[in-house]
């Protein structure tokens, strides 16, 4: 079964803590923490207060997605804030086994994320480290942005990648999914789903979760 | 009479929309948003997208502070998303006549920011343009820092610049304002107090801002 | 038959429209307009302006090659100045599919140039959205280089990458092409020849163009 | 009696060693070359290439302005390429005297540019070791701005300055010079008028020089 | 039989020439000189000047490893300073062919360096042009840090690239070598080997460099 | 009396321990330790393990000049190695009142430096903070360049600010320090002078020591 994790920018930041709880009554597993810095993408978003304000009032996995450049000098500032996984981009990172070593000395989980451009070879001598492995199927930058097909066979490729070195990393992917596209993204091998507009912005988000898993699941057996 | 701009940064970012009604009717007349981007300064905060969730739950003036490298890349999105003032960084702004006029271009009004060590001789050439000059009294970055005394005197200067060009932009004072430093500051020639912890952390936030406004008033006299 | 498209750096630039209008009359299908910000490449050519004067004298496909960092916030000047094509660096877009994208809103097709150390893995993802691969045969930044006798393998491996997608995408090199050159860069899989000295620095250019398409049309039988 | 020097940026670049030899028998007695990079300013115009394409055809000064950053890097392909005159800002050296040593070293002749918010303190010591000194009078990128009069009082300054060390340095304007205007500029104390649309636009390029020095004259009787 | 490349980061800084004429004596065959510059790795080291007072005091070749960015600023300067081989980061070389040719050209051999997350492909258009490889099994910065056993294959693979083109580059391995190590770093194709404190802190530098060849030598059998 | 700072750039980096020591005994009071990251400046020179090396053979001042980029980020590696004072360009620090408070926070002496071109108007905010001021009368990046006799102003001027708050920082000289030019740059108030092949490509030291406390005492009589 496919995991789901509400992306954050789509929330309503006025009651911020309100609506992760509504998420995560509604059945998601992670709650995707979408941190922009204006410089690695064209958007600012949140930082670790916001992360650090919204700990004690939640108990879904917080995924924070780093969008940010030489995130190396926030990994502290995230761990203590409360992140259980944190993903930078490889596009940030010249060192990137020494950012993901970083991370997991700060006892948290580590993940890399790659652009739609970016292939999936960056991931080859750090993937024996990895606990997450984010596929973009959007430019990051924005929600409500439409999913990228080509990506498919990335996610395949990584998800190849993955088994043969018998790693259990999850693998994760971010824009555009929805009941519509979720089936063909487990199909090809993610298995934690973010959404944003497709759950906050629903009527029964917990109706919606189930929807997403269902679509997954379908063309997943 | 000084006016009062509670800093967000002191407030709960879950419950963002009733922390800021909470010092709307405490007797505050602006809210100071703090915007971070983790490079001018080291620390990520918020952006457009939570400015824009707080612009229908307040009347407040929104006063939004960017501590960001390359600010004119953000003028049109901060205005979009509902605020009052913009102000920037001089030390940000190597074209800082231009990005003066980018703001007000976009009907907001201008403001400009110095940090503690910065002379207030970069304002001379762009001072009739600004609706608000924001003195620096503690190092950008975050809050409940103690409030830096040597720029008592950069306060009566800038005052003194106002006054001779017979400017009525606002003279705003940020970092460590509280009720034992609110009455120098104002003495100094302030009008406009940025206070966090002061208010957000404060049992009764109007009684909070009532003995600032106070404390700045016995000195004023 | 391959199609020639002269360089611009190899022109006069006091009598740049003059200029362009002969080796239009010459026979060349595009003009190859190389624009470098002193940042990505040790020099500093032209820039909107000069393709805005052009434009009006020439009916040549305006083939505008961003040798520059960030191009991103060029894309729409150089759309509006009348670029036909315009092509940006893979080594100067971490986001290279958005660059690719915001380059086809303008209506303007997109291309992508290689480095001659960038291997073409980097253009897999986004190759189906590309209207012309640049080859760079020498390293960009001035004109006058020789040919490096090592990017042909790399020319036909792009040609067979484009022929698994059917992309009928251009496949264009740029440095050190001439009757010497051109048959084995045709032969390569090249259908678009940037050329140079060879053109500008001819007594007739329409005769330089014109055995430069039979030197590539000899090997390409 | 002024000088002037017509802002390349409103010449037509198709046709340039031709409007350049207009301009020079219009009684200009210098060129002004504005070069830019698209990362100090917003816009990419020429280099070195145009510079040297230019040199056989005109007896003008050539006055190169470098609204470039890192200039340094480029001081010895300008002053090859026929500069008589290279600018830089100051807004871009942080070793503003090493700077400018090493144009002189070149041969060639030294000025520092400011921006409209630069104050002219940080010209003090180096004015000495200066041939021009360029107070911008618009935001520099783009041709066709609107004089900014708060600068007049800059220009007094500078010229105090220069007059205190018996300096004989140009002091050249640039920005909205046009009849209007040019008669207050040169009462500031300016003696080098750069001119743009002015120029370039006007019927007769020869009346045009005429009637701004006039302008210019009849106030600084 | 492996070659040895002591470390000077592990040597004592107050007796530098005595350091290296210590392992000269021991039998080591090259001087690896780690240059740092606080921006590309976070330490800063030694330059020119330190390699050009070593350079009377030692036979040894000079292997100079550039972990700075833009490193083709100082390729004459390091060559100048008596360097035999320069080595440069492919992750800071946009224009990789380039820079190695700028390093040929200056009559020193070059090289290119990978950081442990950095695949070989990188190297593929410009590995004809090499001398040197260099495989980093540790993250750059800082010395006696663990071998990187993952690193293993890089080595192997860049072994076969370097068969195919019957390349004679010297395939280094910089990072936790020692006579634990060095077998199957040697087994997986590497011929030169970069040690630290295991020799500049051994009581007989002799015997360590001894040791470690013999160690490479056994499972190279 | 003066206090003597040999330069290190001038010293013999074989044999750098028994040089420092030679300067000591010759009856300098601080070793200026010149720390270049051929970013800030065109030159790399040393960093923290250098001073780590020099620290236990002896007891001068360590006077550490930070040529650097960004500087808060070395502060505590180079506070750790020994040093006594650390000096930060102000050119280099936007948020220069945060960095002088950084230094002394890790227990060491903070000093502030002004390149040639810089106005010391830049102090003014942080001056009552300073334990040293440096004025650079060559341009940094070099030793053996000719002393700028402009510079003697800003000497005078800055001594008379720190004598305006009766600041007791030293007000050290760095550039073309030598017999002839020590007693001017005593006279217009420096008490601390950088000397470094004036010293250490001397005979005698010592004597090099006493001459130039002598040239300097000469005119400060």
């Amino acid at each position: 079964m496919v995991k789901i994790a509400p992306s954050i920018l789509s929330a309503d930041f006025a009651i911020l803590g309100e609506q992760v709880s509504k998420v995560e009554q509604a059945g998601a597993e992670l709650l995707h923490i979408d941190v922009m810095d204006g410089h690695f993408v064209p958007n600012i978003t949140i930082g670790p207060l916001v992360v650090e304000a919204l700990r004690p009032v939640s108990q879904l996995i917080f995924d924070v997605h780093l969008m940010i450049e030489n995130p190396d000098l926030y990994i502290k500032q995230f761990a203590r804030a409360g992140a259980d996984i944190i993903t930078v981009h490889a596009e940030t990172c010249p060192h990137l086994h020494r950012t993901v070593q970083a991370i997991k000395e700060t006892g948290v989980k580590a993940g890399v994320a790659l652009n739609p451009s970016t292939p999936p070879d960056i991931l080859e001598y750090v993937l024996g480290q990895l606990d997450l492995v984010l596929v973009m199927t959007v430019n990051p930058g924005f929600g409500g942005q439409k999913f990228i097909r080509e990506m498919l066979p990335k996610i395949s490729k990584i998800k190849a990648m993955l088994d043969r070195i018998q790693s259990t990393a999850l693998l994760e992917v971010d824009g555009g999914v929805n009941v519509n596209t979720a089936g063909e993204v487990a199909a090809a091998g993610a298995d934690t789903l973010v959404a944003g507009s497709a759950i906050f912005g629903a009527e029964d988000p917990a109706v919606a979760v189930q929807k997403i898993k269902e679509a997954a699941g379908e063309k997943n057996l």
